[in-house]
C-alpha cells in the first residue's frame, strides 16, 4: 500500500481527524483561593463536535497533571500527535462528537497556552514564576467557568477527567452542582496519601537541588532539566505498576559486555524510563511542575470539613471508577466517595475495573472502560 | 533519677553494651567476578560474643544497602548509636552472644571502612571511584570467606541478613555450601523486578546529573550531595508501606499560613523524608551508592540458569521471611525461593508476617519475628 493511495489512520471514518487550539482570554482581573490574583487569563482549548441550539449538550474533559487540552484528533499532517484521550472521543465513541460538544482546556496554573507560572505577566513585561499565585484545584475549576460562560453554556451536559482532572470534576460538581448533569472521576481520590505528597516532594526536591532552578528565576531555555528529569522518571514509576512493568519490560537487558562498571543504559526499563524523563522536560515547565503538584497535594475533600459535608452539595449523577493495580491513587479512596454520596442520599457508582495499567489504566485502550463511560454517558 | 545514679540502657544486663569496630587486612590481590582487582582488601567489622574451641558456633550477619558492620551496642558513652539490629543481637537474644560468636562486617564495595569505590588505590595514592571493579553480591561475599578464614572458622552456624544482607545469605550457601549451617534471608528476593530496577536506575540518575557528582571523580568533601539527599529520598519511601506512612504521618501539617506558594516543608512527611536524606549524605558515599545499587540490580538466582538449578548446591537449613506490606521485595519474591528449594528437596521454611512496616519491617522490633528468629537458631 501507498501512503498517497490511503487516507492516514486518524482521517478515517470515526476520528475527529484535524483539530485547531484558540485561546479564550478572560480581560479581567482574576482571584484566587489564597487571595492572589493575575491581571488576566488566558486559557488555551480545543473543541470537538457542535453545540446545539439549548446549549445543553456540553461535556468538559479535564486533565491529569501532564496532560493538556489536545485530547483528540492531530494538528496538521505533518504533527500527527494524537490527543491523550483520542480512543474515548470521537464520532461514535463514548464521548461522541456527533452528539456532544467537547472542550477540553489546559489548566489555570499549566504550561501549554494557559496562564501558569510560566506566562508573561503583563504588569512586569516578565514571566511570573514564583510570583504566581498559590494554586489549587478550585482555582482551576472557577477559571473554567469563565471558558463555559464564553459559549453561553449555563449547565454541562458532564464533566470528565482522571487523576488531577478527575479531582476537578469532583470539585466542579461541588463548587458549582447547578452547572453540571453528570460526572465521571476515574483515579483520583479524596486527598492524597503521605504516600503520594511524599513522592510528589521528593519529586520537587529534585527539580529545586538542581542548581539551574536558581530559586525559580530560572531563564526558560536553561531550567532545571535534569531535576525535572528525575522528578518525572521516579513520577512516572508511581503511574505504572509493577506487574504492569515486569509484563513489559522485566529484566531484559541491552546487550553489553563491560568488565569496567557503567552507568549507561543495562535494562531495558532504565531506557524507557530516562527517556519519559527527557522527553518530558522539553514540552514542560519546571516552577509549573511546583505549583500543581502543590494543587494536588493540597486538594483534600475530607477537610475543612468532613467527607460528606464536603459532598453535601452534589446535585449531579455521578460515577467514580477506580483500577486494581493504581498504587498511587489506590481504589480504596475512589471508593470512599461514592461510599459517602451513597450515605448522603446522593446517586452515584463506583466501578473497579482490574486492568494492571497501575495509575494509567484510565488512559489505556480497554473494552470494559470503553463500555462503562459509553453506557454512563448514554444511560 | 538522677544519670549517675543509673547505668544507661546500652549497659543494662542482656545488652552487649560496649563495642570496637577492627579491621581485617587482606594483603593479596582480590579478584572480581568481573575480571578486575584490587591490590588488597580491608573489611571493617565487629564481632559480639566469643568463639569456642570447636569454632562451630560463629554467625555472620549481613547489612543491607544503608546499613554498616555496627550491628549491635554502642561504640562509647558520647557515641550511643545502638547496633542497627540491636534488639536482636545480644544475650538471651535470638542472636545470643552467650552461645554465638557473632560477625558482622561492612560490605566489599561500603564505604564505612571498607575497600570501595571511596577507598584509596594503594597503587595510585587516589580514591578508586570509578576505577573500583564492577561488583557483584558474590564478590561480597567471596570477601567475607577471606574474613572468615581469618578467625579459623571452616562452617559458620549461620549466615543472616535481610534485603542485600538476604541476598548475601543466599549467595554464601549457593556458593560455600560446606561452609554454612543454616541460614536466614529476609525481605529480599530472587531477583530485582523491573519496578525495584526502575526506582534504583532513577536514584542513580539524581545523583548523575548532580553537577558536583563530576563523572564520579568529586572531591569526597564536595560530592553531589543534593542528587543523594533525592535519591535517598526516594529510596526511603520503597522501604516504608502506604499504610505505614498513613499512619505515622497522614497530612499532617506543619504551621503554615502563606498566600505566597512555598516549597518549604508543609506536611509532615515531607520534614521527614527530607530529613532522611539529608542526615543520608552525611554518612553515605555517592560512588557507592551507584556500585551497591547495581549490584542489586544485577544479582539474579534465575539467571543464567532456572532458580532451580541455581539454588541445587544448597546444603544448609533454610528460613527465607517475606512482609506482607513489603512493595520493593514483595512476599512472592521471598516465597518462590523456598518454593523451589523445596522442590528439589531441599530443607526449607517460608514464613509470611503480617507487619505494616513494608520493606523496613526487618528492621522493626517486632515479637513474632523475634520468636520466628529465635526458635529457628535453637532448633
Amino acid at each position: 500500500m501507498n501512503d498517497s493511495e490511503q487516507a492516514p489512520y486518524f482521517l478515517e471514518e470515526g476520528e475527529v481527524g484535524f483539530v485547531e487550539y484558540q485561546d479564550f482570554l478572560y480581560p479581567e482581573p482574576f482571584h484566587f483561593v489564597s487571595g492572589g490574583s493575575v491581571p488576566e487569563l488566558t486559557l488555551r482549548f480545543e473543541t470537538y463536535g457542535h453545540l446545539n441550539a439549548a446549549k445543553d449538550n456540553g461535556i468538559l474533559i479535564c486533565h491529569a497533571l501532564s496532560g493538556d487540552h489536545h485530547c483528540a484528533g492531530v494538528h496538521d499532517i505533518d504533527e500527527r500527535k494524537l490527543g491523550w484521550w483520542n480512543f474515548m472521543v470521537g464520532p461514535g465513541k463514548p464521548i461522541d462528537t456527533t452528539r456532544y460538544f467537547v472542550i477540553c482546556s489546559n489548566v489555570l496554573g499549566g504550561c501549554q497556552g494557559s496562564t501558569g507560572p510560566g506566562s508573561i505577566n503583563p504588569a512586569t513585561g516578565k514571566a511570573y514564576q514564583l510570583d504566581f499565585p498559590k494554586l489549587t484545584v478550585q482555582d482551576m475549576v472557577k477559571a473554567q467557568t469563565l471558558l463555559i460562560d464564553s459559549f453561553g453554556i449555563d449547565r454541562l451536559h458532564a464533566v470528565i477527567g482522571g487523576s488531577m482532572g478527575g479531582m476537578q470534576a469532583l470539585q466542579w460538581v461541588i463548587d458549582f452542582p447547578d452547572r453540571v448533569g453528570r460526572y465521571i472521576a476515574l483515579a483520583c481520590g479524596a486527598r492524597h496519601t503521605a504516600q503520594a505528597i511524599a513522592f510528589n516532594d521528593t519529586g520537587r526536591q529534585a527539580i529545586i537541588s538542581d542548581p539551574a532552578w536558581q530559586k525559580g528565576s530560572y531563564d526558560p531555555d536553561n531550567g532545571p532539566n535534569l531535576g525535572l528529569a528525575v522528578a518525572r522518571m521516579m513520577a512516572h514509576i508511581t503511574y505504572l505498576s509493577d506487574v504492569g512493568m515486569e509484563t513489559k519490560f522485566g529484566r531484559k537487558r541491552r546487550h553489553v559486555d563491560q568488565s569496567k562498571e557503567y552507568f549507561d543504559v543495562e535494562f531495558e526499563v532504565e531506557s524507557y524510563l530516562r527517556y519519559q524523563g527527557q522527553s518530558f522536560v522539553s514540552r514542560f515547565d519546571a516552577n509549573t511542575y511546583l505549583y500543581l503538584t502543590k494543587a494536588l497535594d493540597r486538594f483534600d475533600l475530607h477537610s475543612p470539613d468532613s467527607l460528606d459535608t464536603t459532598l453535601s452539595p452534589v446535585a449531579a449523577q455521578g460515577l467514580v471508577v477506580g483500577f486494581t493495580s493504581d498504587w498511587l491513587y489506590p481504589p480504596q479512596g475512589n471508593r470512599e466517595i461514592v461510599e459517602a454520596l451513597l450515605r448522603i442520599g446522593k446517586d452515584a457508582t463506583y466501578a473497579e475495573l482490574a486492568m494492571d495499567f497501575g495509575h494509567d489504566s484510565f488512559l489505556v485502550r480497554a473494552p470494559k472502560l470503553y463500555e462503562l463511560i459509553d453506557q454512563f454517558l448514554k444511560r
